[in-house]
């Protein structure tokens, strides 16, 4: 860390600054240059509170040399966080992982169907949200337990691992109880007491980027989520909200290479929700992968037009089962495959 | 609401829209156009579900003409909504509302401290955190129950009525036994389940806009209080997330504006969280009451430097009473003043 | 164009807003609702200008249906645009072209050793910046004509097609001579008298996106070119500005998809200005082929720590070589392929 | 100027850093550090072009310190810039400057009605557009130098001073014959040519700050002006892009006071391009003043229904007369006042 005073700062106030990083349990390093003085913080520890330098007497600015996320960074684990579900897939492995299914639970026929053609298509994880947090309270808003109980049906008809999400921090070990991956929505990445919540539960999480988090927010997010006890998170960029409105929301591919580069976490991409339209999915689920997603999340229904919600982002089951072949063939490009498990019937 | 077709949609895709539309209850009136058809819903009580009709066939976009929220647009109730306080201030009245404090309770001294200075300089409210929802999980989380009761005992002695922040659902109640009013954190805006319990817990509301919501998400957040029974609700512009980093956020004032326009529920501007930079605080100060907010939330520490956290964005106690004579002079621009309390002893 | 009125605008507004349509020469058409009154403007032919009618009383807004450019959209001319090069490339046909060289024409050997060793691994197009516009006025800012000439020179020794940037009207001309495709940059997408006289030069133009355009103000500015008599136009995705900066820039691909939706022309994306980081510019070049991105321009530099501008974001000549292999693949999988041209000494 | 190295950059990388900086001129200081070595840039005079080091391998990335602007910088010159204008106003001192106008002259009655009105009530500056960039091609573009020439009408008739916009750099000259301050718009920001033939024109210049420039880029910009020669600069807030939608733009008012303390440039504030709606123009005018702007430049139009352009933000004549009162009163509790001219007949 770094403190810059300003310039024509009085040495009493750069001695200030110095007194305040020792008293704080680092060693200080005054650095004299050609306009400024600037003091150097050693020691850091990724535990510093800027705020204590910031408001000192002749300091301009503190620029963060080190991270302030730690657990979850790549210096800390350099190798890659691999998670295995109990049906086998691994994620963030050699292969890629391909969740698929409804925005919402809405009934068994649904999901059942659902299930069934995505697993013969090659997906191993199915979504499909019980609990639904919606912008307005008038929106449907999921069908709770029951949804629970339907998706853990599913899952026992055809192998494949069940992610959805969970709202509340009370919520959580109901979730935790029915699903293999408990998902924390993008409305509630700083929802702290969710996240220690998931933290304690016990199950992989699958944490999505809040609408205009930064990827250093979303680490620390993990950050929560990591240390009380619980290593196996996958990092979700689902899209980011921007001045245009040429689509849903701003899909920030790039964030997926940067999660990599900062973090040993596995990556994951939501081309549904980071679009909003279901033309532009197929394009956007194609670079997921080519950018080196570790897995894609994607929305599937059996009949769009009569979804409950996000109809107009998901693909029909048709439309999914020749993306898949796009997406088998562009991770070979890159030495990977689509994953595959024992006990999910593929088609 | 309009549903816009694509240029050449076949006449059975503009059917099946009214179909759609009727299906749900509403009147469908088609409009051909020289370029597209168009098909109007008549009848939108403020609870159409446009994703049912997104997803259809021939469909280009939909088009909002009626607003999504009810209870909390100025519509509803052109009246505005005066929320009077237990130690007899109004806000959303005739005069501006001063909530002073600091960022955190750190301890009684500092407390009681910044509450009689700030009463005494003519605020009318003392703000002050017992639990900070922080970014990174190693900064200062707050003093929790004790601040709680820290602000209590400053308030029996100051008659300032106290707010102060409650971050999850089940912590509502203890927040709302020691407190006049219960804040909403901008990291909360979305988090439903503690709308909802703030709705219920029957105190009023200072809900703060999100970092990156829109002003349409935030009245749709209110909406999430106001349909639980509690209609006493602060609208707090706090800064929005910006490409740029001159500022800490970017405060957005035209919103106070806006949402003035669009509800009938009181403004507060927040200057502090909105610049994050001490010497930008009372000029942002002045411009929020000059722009008509009903009440300005400000951090106001004895002693900044030693601050817990925002140490940087604090005004000291002597920079705060010189603010107090320019807001007040301001306030009296617009045919205003600052609000006084009877039981508070001003200075 | 529909203009909403305000919840209890007077018959008198509603007329006045009709007679103000009819006075442009469009037909009036009041729709009466539940809540409020609208009024369809018919006949909308692209060029209404919508603020006669913004400021009328008893107006709340405007909502556009039809979309204000014109010649540029795929209904004016559904099939795709496909711009034939000099040395034969065609762009926007089936196989997706790639454009490479450095950021800036430094020297002769140096822009002659990256044109031989980009033609030999496939590119058909050399890029090179003889006038550089640089936020900073004391950045290098472009060998100028000089360097137009070593990029002819270039082109004579490989065969490549030539792009280059234009930076001010009087400029064009000078530039057209040399290029074989006039650049306009970002800062200048807006730069109307720019665009004007490239629209008359009559060579193909690169239209790169402004640095917060939205996609249809891209498709404005293309228009200006286009109804100059220019119809060879790509549209070039380069990254638009972020509240992060985990990037440089934030790569909207899915602006890609957008672009080819409502537009003819071809596109183009840049990973290197759109990531700003040399170890992400293969992932997102990768993803934009996946995209279906026309056309890819790329930075490539035999040294690029001795760069003059943007040697982080360059491409040694080896990776440009290991990464031609990958692009080559994935546009397989889309059943394209990569550009050639008869006149270039592919490797 | 600092550079950060990776963890586990090697010594001999960071030799190479501190051998590229001494080639450039520079002192280089390495500082080992608990986790990673950062090398620090000693003698840095503004001029630094980074892009040398960030591409050295195992750089993680560079840090600046120092800005990159130098000659608008309050460092440079720590007293105010004050501006006189030929009508003996003064921009940048002790009151506040009112210019006014319509968005585009249209014909000489209105532009002579408006600026009799807009004298009268205390206005010293002439607003008006005779060149319009407009991001239709479609929509009306100005009279052109018949506009001009009514601006200059209206100047000998009132006293007032004129500001126009130039849109190229051949026009500056026009331009410049006919006005008092020549204006940069906001998508010309970056339009080098033309700040340099505004830097060489000799007349004061109104600089507006780009849709989504930052401050800094801002500076920047000025920068470019200045070093032709020309330091009349005035910097204007009018808006940047944002997510939302609840105003045509997001009038960044704090970025009026970082602008007052990084550089000794007046600042102008334009509340009706901020805001975009005639309702909002008032209250963000009298914030604008109370935040500490020098100037305040608004839209007024003696009929805005009939408006050739930006109708609904413009202010009626008797709006423009109320609103005079409250921006008076405002500036007198700042301790300034509103400026008068002698030569002007104010009423």
């Amino acid at each position: 860390m770094l403190v810059v005073m300003r310039h024509g700062a009085t040495p009493d106030q750069v001695a200030g600054v110095a007194r305040a990083i020792e008293d704080m349990g680092y060693r200080a390093r005054p650095m004299p240059g050609a306009q400024r003085t600037a003091v150097g913080l050693v020691g850091n520890d990724g535990r510093v509170d800027e705020s204590r330098l910031v408001g000192l007497e002749g300091v301009l600015r503190v620029i963060h040399v080190t991270q302030p996320y730690k657990q979850v960074s790549r210096e800390w684990s350099p190798e890659d966080t691999v998670i295995e579900l109990p049906n086998g897939v691994r994620v963030g492995g050699e292969d890629v992982v391909i969740m698929a299914g409804p925005c919402a639970v809405e009934s068994r026929e649904q999901i059942l169907e659902t299930a069934h053609r995505v697993a013969a298509a090659g997906a191993t994880v199915l979504r499909g949200g019980a609990f639904k947090p919606r912008t307005s309270p008038y929106s449907f808003q999921g069908l709770g337990e029951e949804g629970l109980r339907l998706l853990a049906e599913a899952r026992e008809a055809t192998g494949l691992a069940v992610v959805t999400e969970a709202v509340e921090p009370d919520g959580v070990a109901m979730v935790a109880e029915h699903a293999d991956i408990v998902q924390v929505g993008a409305r509630n990445m700083q929802n702290y007491a969710l996240l220690r919540a998931v933290g304690r539960a016990g199950k992989p999480v699958l944490l999505k980027r809040g609408l205009s988090a930064t990827v250093k927010e979303l680490l620390l997010a993990a950050e929560y989520i990591m240390i009380e006890g619980n290593p196996q998170i996958m990092l979700c960029e689902r899209g980011v909200r921007s001045f245009d409105t040429h689509a849903r929301n701003l899909l920030d591919l790039t964030a997926v290479v940067s999660i990599k580069e900062l973090s040993h976490l596995p990556t994951v991409a939501d081309p549904s929700h980071g679009t909003g339209a279901r033309s532009k999915v197929g394009p956007m689920a194609r670079a997921a992968v080519a950018a080196g997603a570790d897995a894609i999340i994607l929305e599937v229904h059996p009949d769009p037009a009569a979804a409950a919600s996000d109809g107009q982002q998901s693909l029909t089951l048709d439309q999914f089962d020749a993306l898949m072949l796009e997406l088998d063939a562009i991770s070979g490009v890159l030495g990977r495959g689509i994953a595959r498990a024992p006990a999910v019937v593929h088609g």
